[in-house]
């Protein structure tokens, strides 16, 4: 039996080996990481999760390393815990699919109706270089931007900045800005489908103005999306710039294994 | 022109009324958000900026927010500033794409070799409950459990963690884990050929385990996956829990809009 750095546990605990000699933090780490799962498979029914023995006893773990990681999952949004009521999950994270391009409202039909509170609507002149690159227009063409916070059920969810060509944009403009996706609001303009879109998808801790528009702690993690959005005849309509709550939202996707991608 | 909560900017400037009257703290996350994208795409040539001043100009957006916002992407660890020498991108990121299922030495092919230090390689007696429901095994039935950092270039970049089953586990554990992806390892040792992943991603704030062990600081961004592979037959062979750093990669997909999914 090895407990060095590189081997811990012998695999004879109950849950292989998570008491071990390891530090604290490692295996509150690991406990974190299972219970995270759990609640966003609705695994604790009625949102109320065991007391701090019980869960140790379930998972193999140590009473502190449960309650570090419970510290953890408090930090991160998904639970809290109050002396005498005990750990209940806040509430269950909306996934959006990364396996369709759809905008918020359509990703979460089934959990309510999507509000937007629109920051920014209007005509810009001249729109940014790297903007213009982008849509692949002349900066000078200038184009419609829009900024918009996103409302589901009471809270704000996303922080959406959207730049599209000036034609598209006017016709947008026109459009239900405070109740719908953009998505649809194009392909009314413009009597096509969108196509396809490029999604680029960062993790980063919210800046002081995210945060606050999005009601969390400066320094909580989002997601920081960058999606540049075009018809089905290839054209670029939205480049968007997406900041997403991620203590309320998952992104999830079901990969396809296929063939290996052919050596170049 | 109305500068009041609800609608900012007129839309007359070079940048679409980046310079108003909105706090700086607004500006800076616009400026921020251009920037990364920019830096994503390998926009800076030799990767050094231009100074405070140039960035204003093409960006429409004072010097104080220019700052502001190089500092909040030096936070990300996107780049670093140095007095006398400037601001320099650190490194592009990785890109991991979520439109195929591929272990991340697939991934990465063209950006060299990744190699991983290995953790935790063992069997099992007892898998945790939660654990073996995910694999769709009794509990008794064990399973073989994996931890390894994964390098690429002399940069930590995920820390993944495995669970298998018994059978396909102990072949998994007879195969080169310091060199290879664990899917790889699999198809080897069961003849078959992986069908289908689930994904789902969080962005956390790295907790002071995965911190230490990637190398980033505590309450960095990372993304927390959790994916459950399964070969072609739908049997169930792989769950895992990965941390991700946020500040040397990005997921990426390419979305197709298709129609729209059936009424339920």
């Amino acid at each position: 039996m090895n407990h060095g750095v590189e081997r811990v546990g012998d695999g004879s605990g109950p849950a292989g080996g998570w008491v071990s000699s390891r530090p604290r933090a490692e295996r509150a780490r690991r406990v974190a990481d299972v219970l995270r799962q759990q609640i966003g498979e609705g695994g604790f029914g009625g949102g109320r999760l065991p007391d701090e023995r019980a869960l140790g006893r379930q998972l193999g773990a140590s009473r502190n390393a449960v309650r570090e990681a419970l510290g953890l999952l408090r930090r991160e949004g998904l639970i809290t815990r109050r002396r005498g009521v005990g750990t209940t999950v806040v509430m269950p994270k909306y996934g959006q699919g990364l396996d369709r391009l759809a905008g918020l409202a359509e990703a979460l039909a089934g959990h309510g109706t999507v509000t937007n509170q629109v920051r920014v609507a209007e005509e810009v002149a001249v729109l940014p270089d790297a903007v213009a690159a982008r849509l692949e227009v002349p900066a000078e063409a200038g184009g419609v931007r829009l900024e918009r916070v996103r409302w589901l059920n009471g809270l704000p969810l996303s922080l959406d900045t959207s730049y599209l060509p000036a034609d598209v944009g006017a016709a947008v403009l026109a459009g239900d800005l405070v109740g719908r996706d953009v998505f649809g609001l194009i392909e009314e303009a413009t009597g096509c489908r969108l196509g396809r879109a490029d999604v680029v998808v960062h993790a980063v801790c919210a800046d002081p103005d995210t945060a606050a528009l999005l009601g969390i702690p400066a320094g909580a993690a989002v997601f920081a999306l960058e999606r540049l959005t075009r018809l089905t005849d290839g054209r670029a309509v939205d480049t968007e710039s997406i900041h997403v709550r991620a203590d309320r939202m998952t992104l999830r996707a079901t990969l396809q294994r296929g063939l290996p991608p052919a050596a170049t």
